[in-house]
């Protein structure tokens, strides 16, 4: 399999923990997102993944876009270490926190967004950095609601790591980037110790990717 | 079942043609979301979904977010009139255009950004338009792009609506509420043409609501 990456990607990171939890060798093609106008903008990109956006992951004679649609085929394909528990409500809570991340808090504060926000809507650093902590803070604060019940173990959802995971670490290490104080989410922050001493998720980490800065 | 629902919101638009096509009863409880500062916000609502959104499922005991978790759980334990194909790449294809709508294009542009724009912001109408046009439209280019290759057929993947329909047709809804031209996105607008046509896209529309306006 070949994996479409960038180092400090949400999207990306979350398919590279999946891959490396369920023990799967990619190789990895780095698309730079700020040089040359950002090669994911670029013909040779979009020609993999028209959307422009990381990651793709190429299996065989399939290219796969959307870093949730790929953990998904990557499971039933691939159904050792399972990232999804056996029962359905189960599994519908493991992708409502996944989707509590990967659709209604990451794709308010990606770099496409930054980017408008400072390009043509022509808002200064100070206020790119109050939308960045208000729509980040809003969605750990839900999270952290539905970790404060339900089935949360020592991971999001039981005592394994799920897809749920998978989006959860990615994200606060994006809001440790900017500076986002975890106290008010004693969950998440727990959680995401727990998953920072694990291998497959230090191997998946930012600083370990072969294009890291 | 019950389903907490806005007529106008696309995510509960989304589950409400789901339910539908699976020919699945269910009682609607209307959620207002500009009346009284938005009763998704209020505490009866919260204690529902803690991240205030719509819609939300209950089923026996289980409650629901998220609107494709809730399509998935449905597909799962109602397997009838299937959502999703049966081959895992097709699957990944579904849930990838799914995402293109669900994950990259709605969340920029729903109710609660729009007011954050026009709201702690300050920018004015047009501006608040630009950027509606300006994320509706990256997201159709995307969704016209992959739908222009690979296995579309009559609907979205093959001759038969999945998930992925239950997402084009209201975002499509949502992008004629504000005067977008679909000429651009020439399969987008024949599939949500076809759709039109089927009685249970017509019963999950916002017009045939009960608290339609």
């Amino acid at each position: 399999m070949k994996l479409y990456t960038y180092f400090r990607s949400s999207a990306a990171y979350r398919v590279r923990i999946a891959l490396h939890l369920k023990g799967l060798a990619y190789d990895a093609v780095p698309v730079h997102l700020l040089r040359g106008g950002g090669e994911q903008r670029q013909p040779a990109y979009r020609a993999v993944n028209p959307g422009g956006l990381i990651p793709a992951l190429v299996d065989g004679d399939t290219t796969l876009t959307q870093s949730l649609a790929i953990i998904e085929y990557l499971e039933e394909t691939h159904p050792v270490m399972p990232l999804l528990p056996q029962d359905a409500a189960g599994r519908a809570r493991v992708r409502a926190l996944a989707l509590t991340i990967a659709a209604d808090t990451h794709p308010l504060t990606n770099l496409r967004v930054l980017q408008h926000l400072t390009g043509p809507l022509g808002l200064g650093e100070e206020a790119k950095m109050d939308w960045y902590r208000h729509w980040t803070g809003a969605g750990l604060a839900t999270l952290e609601a539905l970790l404060a019940q339900g089935d949360t173990g020592r991971f999001c959802h039981g005592d394994t790591p799920t897809l749920a995971d998978c989006c959860l670490v990615p994200q606060v290490f994006n809001a440790q980037r900017f500076d986002i104080d975890l106290a008010p989410y004693p969950n998440v922050a727990r959680i995401h110790a727990t998953c920072a001493d694990i291998p497959a998720f230090q191997a998946a980490h930012p600083s370990a990717q072969p294009d890291a800065e």
